[in-house]
């Protein structure tokens, strides 16, 4: 279960980084959108994307979101990807993503290959 | 060389994540203080840190510096800790830091163990 904190804090339409290793173990951080579910962290990215080959072959990946307000205020989930979720539920999420953070559906014009929705499960949730 | 791009968005009081490798290597990442100078990345942090140690172990690690205002425009530098600058310099360099973000020299109270001034060598520059 994730902590009441984290799950208002990524709920709030705040923003994320991302963080995945890459084949030399040197990790890679990028700003992305999140969401939850009661249990685990969900991040939507492509198919042809590196984070994504990178956790193909480490799932170990860590979460750290921020109160846009005040980024002093964030919580870190050190976790690992437990469900790679492609097809049409990772097509929906994006786009109630999209309106959570834009208040439009996504663009499909952006997609570039296929979405997938990885499912995180959190070793640690450091609030 | 840093680019003039990610210069502009570490001098702009925006905040960054700072992405260490703990000793199993997961990797490791919170919200910090940024700056730089014309060659390198500079976190500021103190010698009780896990980050602090985390770096002496291995000195790979990840700078991912955001916009405050629209965090869809960030910039990730991955690097080697270079240089680790203990003493006055990173006694002042923290006070230059809250100055820049808080308008006033750091509280001397919140100072736990010593001040530790990290040179971040980029290896990649991805703005």
């Amino acid at each position: 279960m994730l902590k009441p904190e984290t799950i208002a804090l990524i709920k709030g339409k705040n923003f994320a980084t991302f963080t995945t290793l890459m084949k030399d173990g040197h990790p890679a951080t990028q700003v992305m959108w999140v969401d939850c579910d009661d249990d685990c962290v969900l991040i939507n990215t492509e198919v042809h994307r590196f984070k994504y080959k990178h956790v193909l072959r480490d799932p170990r990946v860590t979460v750290t979101v921020w109160n846009n307000e005040s980024p002093y205020t964030y919580v870190e989930i050190r976790g690992v990807v437990s469900d790679m979720i492609e097809g049409p539920r990772a097509r929906e999420h994006i786009d109630e993503l999209s309106m959570c953070y834009y208040g439009r559906p996504y663009d499909p014009a952006i997609i570039q290959s296929e979405r997938v929705l990885l499912r995180i499960r959190p070793l640690k949730d450091l609030v």
